[in-house]
């Protein structure tokens, strides 16, 4: 069965495993005479690069991509572009208890369940590694976005709570973002932060994460109404990264403390265009852009590699524990957040392509 | 642009407008040699029906549906299932503000935005009344998944929370669910309710509510990797549904207070069987479920079609208010919880076709 | 699975069986604002009509179109156009042999064999009946093509050969294709073709034929290379309708006979425009059409419902004979010449969507 | 627009340019645990491979596919397969005349006009070196036919005809077939033809060529009705071959010289089996296989690139001739046989997964 892609017009597909030869991604649907190099790419996947930080995985991932097909000269002729990135260590080692052990909140057992068969090397296919390539294709569908709207389009992508602590909104800074390695808009969280993850790491345990999406700039009228909504499309979208377990529109799970006279969003006319005196539904109502800020948030659960031995049984059937040694990242939510930036991204492109 | 459609192998495309000549739906997919009438979809279609309590629209909305196609002497025979439901009321009235006025919360403003013409009568295409269509697609899945899968499989459908108040998971009785008016599991919270929306409806307001869903009985394997998991396809499909805001699988956004060591489902053996420990992920790792219940939940914001004015512009760009009269739900997420629980019955159906 | 509907932009789905209640169409990805209304399709749906001379068959078929949903005013919404035709004929009657019988050259056994069921009464969803859904949704497909094609396009089918007969292509006159019940544009041929008809059809037996179809004023560029070819779209598209054999393009099999210097299009340059010098690729070169006249062919069997007696089985597996008697086409290639124009135009139709 | 994928469960995607780093394919859809390694595939690549007699392009191609992903220790594990083929020549070069002029015959002047940039070095996208990675494709679904099917299908791929000499059917020997250069199963024409196109080729011209494709061991009910057809699906996917201008089943456009009477295939009992008395339908009726042979036949024009001068016109809209100077195929019909092949194995492994 087919689930390897995504896409209606701007469409990629990824294939690879953790520990193969390679990882790659086709991505079709773009269209001709847009200027695309590797230049182009490469820095979102350094952005997700893990080791930055002592706060993600420090394992070496010098992920290199090449353009393989579906440019001439430095542009993109109409045709799918093939994307690859080699896998810098496949040296045949010892995987010793994940080969038949069941790591708990991982896919194994599933996978073992519904193929009979399972690549176990750091998780094989369902190793977050797959999304190295999202955010490839992710970077190509920025491309699209600025080659079709005029206005300038901003997405970013920002950490808003680690465990506990949520972020304070009254100091998010963008320009700040990029300055940390948490990805987060608010300065004075940072130490919070670090002290939360030092002590989850010390006690062989992991947190979780809420990621925010904005995106600035968006025309009205993107998506297309009942099955094919922005917004459920984004849900879906994001639903599929690794360790996420709920996505938000606009006041998301909020919503529910408001009420119908403070949650819908009134309309003026300034400088005679529509206003709107709020944005309780984050830019999309009825599936279609509105022409405000879209957001969005997703959930990333706590890492599930941790230290602490957890019960789990074996491809036996037998009980036996597992404790995931190495190098993990303490909070998979960090590097979360270029990957859900770059499936928003993505899921703009390809509503732009229907309606532009 | 199409996107009427969902589901890969159970697919079924609604059509119609509030208050057209008729709504339907063709099935497509569904296997050969299933019983099936008008009888089976019916008391999904009244369930659904509006009316039914002071806290449901009073509108009279007689939903009989029919089979037009895909069936011969009561059964299946594997080509597409027709159905159609006859709206009662199209007499020519006066549309009045809705005709030139855009409501604030509605698609009215994006669609115009984007098609430029506008079945402006109840809100034609974006109306909630597509879902009555949704719900007859569920019945069928509920037969399919019947059909393939040897377990039970029951669905449960759960009101869990109107505006701040939260029913207490202590007292879920799934045999009150079907007994009051607001599919509430929980007894004691009845009254609080009906308190509350009385108020939020002399105010000329209204309120959210989160609607839990659970499946019990699925086998492991259910769900495909990467871009076509269960949970990213439940999440698109809840995500689809009118004024809802935000999906989540288990823990959902709750998993950011959990810690790796508290949050990963372990396991055991019992009776020679895989034996989970919790179930935190809802059911599903690795987008494919691990035999466990599917747990989801959705929050749907309060009625946008209130009494109380609010401040919007109409089709020639100047402000106005507009004041929604009428019968209205002065909390829609109680008539969704019929409408999640279909959707989540068509995705499930659709997997289970692909796996089983 | 899912195989009632066709067209990725433009897409169109039928339902209903030859002797159920209905028989229809959704039809979605109609941009908005175009003109519709039952009188733009309700022509080709009589040109399809049965009974219109000797050489059709004289069942009664008043096959009156209506539209359900997808227009407001008399123009498409941009939601999907529901359409009916309700059967005339419902009666519970005979069915006699065909009940428990396999027409030779029918759906009858395939069907039998794949579904374990099967709605006998007239071949149910196997009959041409369904085409008639498809020349419907061609209506709609050509009020698209006017809309988003500046240059006048005209869709001309035409039967060209019956049996051992072909028209002589000098005679060919558009203006009398319309005139006579073959839709012939060889007026000549027309007294062969009848006395052939009728002594096939006093014989108990019956003819094939083979069907052509031009399209002027395509503009260059629509197609998509590789696996979604105008060309083969077009050829799936005219396969699919019952009793066709084959399909080409342009020279087509008699490609065979030419060698490259003969076959090859040259190319000038005429009032500063491309003027190919032949088309012997029939509108087409690399799956995208040129700007020239596009130039298919297909062909449609000899009928199999035949008064002669022929060798079958019944579903118990004993040997048996079947004569089909009644009111049945002693050359139903004449009826698909309506229906290979509407496939053509929804495959123009979905590509116009694509690149304009 | 995407337009590089083919099939619905079993489905691939192919990339690459006749000139760029690398062509590939990413096969999704493949069961898990199937033997799988490159040896599997690389026989039909060597199949397709040029410069195997005077009579293929004497190009040195020497196309070793490696395998990136989906298997783990030999086996398939339910993931994409992605293949690689290096490109042996990247040398800049001077291309000349191509750079600037359009190729009659080809999709130069198609693609020029559709993207605005064209990768004109040996026709980039368009060129038939795309076909190698059908031929890689087609070797997996050949293993899955082999998995799903009981009974041993046996796919064969002749050539039947060059220019005006077509083969005796009675000389048919399938032992032959791989033992000429021609995919001849006709002994007797091998001299004829190689002095056809011995003649062609002197005299700068080239030959067009009919193959069929024979499919023995399927069983009954292959297929979905309407628009799946299996026949249909085989149509679309033969004529997205490069250069292939007519599809058809059975007796196809012979057809039109049966009658109803000689036409229909009659049915008996043997063996307390059902028998076909004759199989003029090709193995299929209405869509579904029958369980007998499948016959289906397609067509290649004669090669368009000629040593021969011809007319043209260049980017600059200015006229001029071509003349295709190096080594080409003097019949291209001949290397279109493991095409064929490929195209009818992966149209069938992708209805087998929706079947068995």
């Amino acid at each position: 069965m087919t689930s390897n892609s995504i896409g209606k017009i701007f469409n990629f597909t990824t294939w690879g495993e953790s520990h193969g030869k390679a990882i790659g991604c086709v991505v079709d649907g773009v269209p001709s005479n847009i200027n695309l190099t590797e230049k182009d790419i490469q820095p979102y996947l350094d952005k997700r690069k893990p080791g930055q930080s002592k706060f993600t995985t420090q394992r070496k991932e010098e992920d290199k991509v090449e353009i393989l097909s579906g440019t001439f000269e430095g542009k993109t002729t109409g045709h799918p572009i093939s994307l690859i990135v080699y896998n810098q260590d496949q040296r045949s080692k010892d995987y010793g208890d994940i080969k038949s052990k069941f790591r708990p909140g991982h896919a194994d057992y599933t996978y073992w369940k519904k193929y009979g068969i399972r690549d176990y090397r750091g998780g094989g296919r369902s190793s977050a590694r797959e999304t190295a390539m999202r955010v490839a294709a992710g970077a190509i569908a920025r491309k699209i976005i600025k080659n079709k709207i005029k206005n300038q389009v901003v997405i970013t992508g920002a950490l808003i709570q680690i465990g506990n602590h949520k972020i304070n909104y009254d100091n998010w800074n963008n320009n700040f973002i990029p300055k940390n390695n948490f990805w987060s808009p608010d300065k004075e969280i940072i130490k919070i932060w670090e002290n939360e993850l030092q002590t989850a790491r010390k006690s062989g345990s992991s947190l979780g994460a809420i990621i925010e999406i904005r995106v600035k700039g968006l025309p009205a009228g993107l998506g297309e109404p009942i099955y094919e909504k922005i917004d459920s499309d984004i849900a879906k979208a994001l639903m599929s990264i690794n360790a996420v377990k709920g996505v938000e529109m606009g006041n998301g799970f909020s919503s529910v403390y408001e009420t119908g006279i403070s949650n819908v969003d009134e309309m003026r006319i300034k400088n005679k265009k529509p206003l709107f005196l709020s944005n309780n539904n984050g830019g999309v109502l009825g599936g279609i852009t509105t022409g405000q800020e879209l957001i969005t948030r997703f959930v990333v659960k706590p890492t599930s590699s941790i230290l602490s031995p957890k019960k789990t049984i074996n491809t036996k059937l037998k009980e036996t524990t597992i404790s995931t040694k190495g190098r993990h990242d303490p909070c998979v939510g960090i590097r979360a957040v270029p990957v859900g930036e770059a499936m928003v991204a993505t899921t703009i492109a390809d509503h732009c392509l229907r309606f532009l």
